[in-house]
């Protein structure tokens, strides 16, 4: 594959999505391969957070939880995300953060199956799914057990009662057959628990095919939220009534402005809110929502494979040392590209420096986020050329990209 | 009582806190009386939270939780609240809702005394916070007792493990005595956890002298942070290292960045962090913070109480249909008035149509928050006259002022 400039400038201009590129503020001279982690900022957001904080808050003050709806967005934003993961519109609700979520889900799902003891999930999965389902587990009374990704399912058995499992993989980008396994679990008498963090947003999902019953995923990363946006979670309608959260929250509560003592859980998902929403975080989550909505997914994921396949071929040509550890076969992955080596953090710092933005995922991990709204096939080129040029030089090697910052 | 416009206006004047009044957005035609609710927007906030749109978000993306120090703004802004608490520095920290965190404060004390089993509150306290204790209590095994607010010293006993109480109370402002009923509690070998909603930010606090070992308060109240601001809680430095919290997510782990699959809780106050915190709704925070200090918090409380006396009077000769239920000594209440009227509902909605905004409290309560920053003796003034006016035409028998709105 020797693909010119022109060639992949005329992929660009043939893009159908190419039109939402401009919807978001692209600073110059970066290539931004890092929306997974933190989505870009879309142009909508920064005049419908201006408005939320002048006008809503400043000029109409408590009145904006009846006149601008705030009161309603969990519920509205929810619907709208629904939308996007097969899910009917009361299945879902923002709250909180995912491991929050995920706390509230798995408490409240294990009690349906109290003789059940074990909960299951993948080891090297994200870890605060692992480090919340370890306190989850406590307060259950379950028994946590963390098995390789090739044991899950021999795993399974009379004693699970939860499976906790994330669609794609943070690091790896591996994908689990969502239908097949929520069956499987199922079939031995188990609940599964979804983390769609990596997913939503990028990848073709439909719960309500899929079987899925429990859900929960992330806003900030290709849903454009904002940093550290409101999560997401889901229920099936069917399990709705059976589930009581244990975050017992007034915004839960079937009546939260009569102020009485007891606790009565609102009818369906409502119930698993718990404190008031953060309603600035939560307006900017439905301007990066809104950008969606005339967004065909099917698009999204095709351009999405093609990112993939024009990175993965240029990068086996021209940086034979990365060793790709993401599948190459599109139903089998996420949208992002993995590559393993033994520098890999200097070199994401060294590709930091010059513009290309990624990740490094300990302890030898370089990953690179394919956002289809916003990136171009010309973005990838350029990107996989300046890495071979990192490599060729040995640029990386440059003392200074040695050095580790807070986050990485 | 009888004062001239004259004479409030002299009080306004010389009052060493009027300069703060111009550093906030008060719409035209309002006197705003629900600061207690959610308080009014500094115009600081305008400009910060478009930076950290524009700037810190769109253009320099992930790198902003270094390069713009947003990972460690849970600390940073949790220093600055313990600095008005009378806490230190690392003994406060901010995240997620005041529900999520007394979740967490009541499930990590509880288990440092498992053979007593009652979780002791008030009737009739916030009922979030009621709600939160029933499902804290399920999972920790205990009995929520919930008693009237005359009987809780006599409630303790050698079976009370964790006593629940807010500081101020939100519907009638009584205050409690933090020292006396902290040792009380303690004597009996239990441990308090105080609620500050509705103290942080107007009525004199301090931690350490008075004893406390647990507490959380709201970011959007009195400190001004914004609609659903994030939370804060305390844990005093000699019990920190003791406690884990039920929700171990990955930015309170030791090493959040090192991914690995065992939970390891940071060392501190850092600990209580569970999910990615909302940078957005943390920053407005911080812009509301950041205006105290230089606030003289006792210059703050002595207005406070200014502002209450005066109140108290004018709606005394003028409104004598009125029955205050707050205090009057200043050390047994905090920074609200409340009065009981069996049409509260339909005179809180006549109010507002007047631009007088308060906040009615089920069932039969008007409230008002006085929040020394902001508002004026001639504020105060005026709305008792509006009030007064309201209840000499029977005003508030309009029929659209018995329309309940979703949230009163």
């Amino acid at each position: 594959m020797n693909l010119t400039l022109e060639a992949v400038r005329a992929r660009d201009a043939a893009d159908p999505l190419r039109a939402y590129r401009d919807r978001f503020v692209l600073p110059d001279g970066v290539i931004y391969l890092d929306g997974n982690s933190l989505g870009a900022l879309p142009k909508a957001t920064i005049a419908s957070q201006a408005d939320v904080v002048a006008r809503q808050w400043g000029q109409s003050l408590i009145r904006s939880w009846n006149d601008h709806r705030w009161i309603e967005a969990p519920q509205r934003v929810g619907a709208k995300i629904a939308d996007l993961i097969g899910a009917r519109p009361d299945e879902v609700i923002v709250a909180d953060s995912v491991s929050v979520n995920l706390f509230k889900l798995m408490l409240a799902a294990a009690s349906l199956a109290p003789e059940r003891g074990q909960l299951l999930s993948e080891a090297g999965n994200f870890h605060t799914d692992l480090h919340i389902a370890s306190g989850a587990a406590e307060f259950a009374r379950l028994r946590l057990d963390v098995v390789e990704r090739g044991r899950i399912e021999a795993g399974l058995g009379a004693e699970t009662n939860l499976l906790l499992l994330t669609h794609v993989h943070y690091k790896t980008g591996e994908r689990f057959d969502m239908a097949r396994i929520t069956a499987l679990a199922s079939e031995a008498g188990a609940r599964t628990i979804w983390d769609l963090s990596h997913s939503v947003g990028a990848v073709p999902l439909d719960l309500g095919r899929d079987g899925a019953e429990l859900a929960v995923g992330c806003g900030y990363k290709y849903l454009n939220g904002g940093p550290g946006a409101p999560a997401f979670l889901y229920v099936a309608s069917s399990l709705q009534e059976r589930l009581v959260s244990p975050l017992r929250g007034w915004m839960g509560h079937a009546a939260p402005f009569a102020f009485t003592d007891d606790y009565v859980p609102a009818p369906g998902i409502a119930r698993f809110l718990a404190g008031t929403p953060p309603m600035l975080a939560m307006t900017a989550l439905e301007s990066g929502v809104d950008l969606f909505a005339e967004v065909d997914m099917a698009a999204l994921w095709t351009k999405s494979v093609a990112l993939f396949d024009l990175f993965a071929e240029l990068a086996m040509q021209a940086c034979p040392e990365l060793a790709c550890v993401s599948p190459r076969e599109p139903e089998r992955r996420g949208s992002h590209i993995s590559f393993r080596h033994p520098n890999a953090y200097e070199l994401c710092q060294a590709l930091i420096a010059q513009g290309v933005i990624g990740d490094f995922r300990a302890p030898d991990v370089i990953r690179f986020g394919l956002t289809p709204l916003y990136l171009g096939y010309e973005d990838i080129a350029r990107a996989v050329e300046i890495m071979r040029g990192i490599l060729d030089t040995g640029g990386w090697r440059d003392p200074r990209f040695a050095v580790r910052a807070k986050v990485t």
